[in-house]
């Protein structure tokens, strides 16, 4: 590779965010644009491209200088093909050779993978993963996305969908997903699924301070529900816990399987810190086996949005290596 | 490596088998010797060490025909450091440094697995999964052991514990399980647990042609569970029915965490042949997301018992040609 440098780009429907890892790994510098998604894919494309050539000259760096791009997509892609199927909230991006296209437009090699691999791949270059071989993240958020990494190597999967640990079944014949299956531990464990499962008991005839309020037509988030825990309400003391059983079991599904390390937890969920923490340790401990010394450290995300771009930047770098 | 060739090793509480592969993966001889586990461990190591040099000469080879030996191992046991810390049904065979004891008095390089893990790798060389790059192996017998190959190496994890999938949860607080836990997979989907749910379900005062049997203290089989299955008794309907749908959530968590090519099913349950493979297909497909085409491929051992032999041979040549 010529350059020594790697950009990652982590694209959503509002903001653009960009940034330059150096050789060591280190992040120097990041921006953030709109995305303007509205305008359609040949519109947000130039924007990337432009925002390529402008983080190189705002890092007072020559295009020389940089290796490759790695870019994070949410929603169904090709690594192998360097194809974008579909991009939730980006209207147009349907079917696109991204690959091919940006690397054409940028003179650049381009690295293309799921937004919660890439965001994974970060943690374990720079953040809570750092120093370990095997980790896997669980990205808490909507839904509950993941990615998993082996032997230093993320594991992509012979179809590119390994690390969907978001839709394991928790749950035997359990809560429908909109995916299409029932039970799927992001029905139990996201954000989103502990305000609904909250929602689902009030109407079921359970009780709580937040029962006005909820039937005034106010959304209830995971941050009411947890509030409503520390605060005492029993109705959200137990639906608390109870998503943080199903992600500690989810743990021990991870420990059974994959055997890794270490597993973090991302995500907006992760807000509640210790309050989220100290209880799925917990749960774990009490749950999984004691006959083998086998327990992954449980541990939080410490890069918040920084995640994607140094994961992408990082994938982008790890694949010129194998390339050279 | 100097040789060619390679023996692969299965000791059993019975029985000890051996093999020889050629350098094209042909098992090319094969025998089984009493293990005599009564008379400790000195004894049975005696006869290990014997047993490879008359697989030598019965096969016509001499020992610079041999590259290493492989091994595999039941119960607890570091790949890493090579020491087997107990072996179930063999008494005194607690934290023996095998490889280096093995590969002392055979003069061979010795590899140390898992059983569990050789039987699925030697499904991946030569039997069900043979010509695919990531492949699951779930081994249905007394418990349920589990091994994966990921880009055509085994995954053994940081802690040489990976793949020990019947100990991922199927059900939240479910039944005990020796291991300590609740609701582990082998609880549910393992030949054993076929036998031990209908009973409990006869005891819980549902009926069944085989109940008096049962009373009268005849003890009963998963192959008797699913004969009465196959003549139209609906509780052993109903228990082989969710034993099949347990197996088949299992393949769903495998597909969405590894998203491998191929689930292989072994051990003694697959003596059901369609009986349980057709089943558990059928809940899999109706169970599984149609989001992407990314459903793994479910298909029966081939091997049968020489699974064990041919991995523990191959894993031998793999790791003879990486040190090469």
């Amino acid at each position: 590779m010529s350059g020594k440098h790697t950009i990652g780009i982590d694209l959503g429907g509002t903001n653009i965010k960009a940034g330059i890892l150096d050789d060591g790994g280190e992040l120097i510098y990041r921006c953030s644009i709109e995305t303007q998604a509205e305008h359609g894919f040949e519109h947000v494309f130039c924007r990337l491209v432009e925002l390529v050539d402008n983080c190189i000259n705002a890092a007072d760096l020559a295009k020389t200088d940089i290796a490759a791009i790695g870019y994070g997509t949410p929603g169904p892609m090709s690594h192998e093909e360097g194809i974008v199927y579909a991009s939730p909230n980006l209207p147009g991006w349907e079917n696109i050779p991204l690959r091919a296209r940006f690397s054409a437009a940028t003179g650049l090699p381009v690295t293309l993978d799921n937004d919660a691999n890439v965001a994974a791949y970060g943690e374990f270059i720079a953040g809570a993963g750092k120093g370990t071989r095997d980790m896997v993240m669980l990205t808490l958020g909507t839904g509950i996305g993941g990615g998993i990494i082996l032997n230093g190597r993320l594991h992509r999967g012979a179809f590119d969908n390994a690390a969907e640990i978001g839709h394991t079944i928790a749950v035997a014949n359990g809560r429908p997903c909109p995916c299409g299956q029932r039970g799927c531990l992001e029905r139990y464990g996201s954000a989103n699924a502990v305000a609904e499962r909250f929602v689902e008991a009030l109407e079921a005839g359970e009780d709580s301070p937040l029962k006005a309020s909820v039937e005034a037509g106010e959304t209830l988030t995971a941050v009411d529900v947890e509030r409503a825990a520390q605060a005492g309400d029993a109705l959200a003391v137990r639906i608390w816990d109870e998503t943080c059983l199903y992600l500690a079991l989810a743990c021990i599904d991870i420990q059974h399987t994959l055997n890794p390390e270490c597993v973090v937890l991302g995500g907006g969920l992760i807000g509640a810190g210790d309050q989220l923490l100290k209880p799925v340790r917990g749960h774990f401990q009490q749950q999984s086996w004691q006959l083998a010394k086998d327990h992954p450290r449980i541990e939080l995300a410490t890069l918040g949005n920084d995640a994607g771009i140094i994961g992408a930047a990082a994938l982008a770098r790890s694949e010129s290596e194998s390339r050279a």
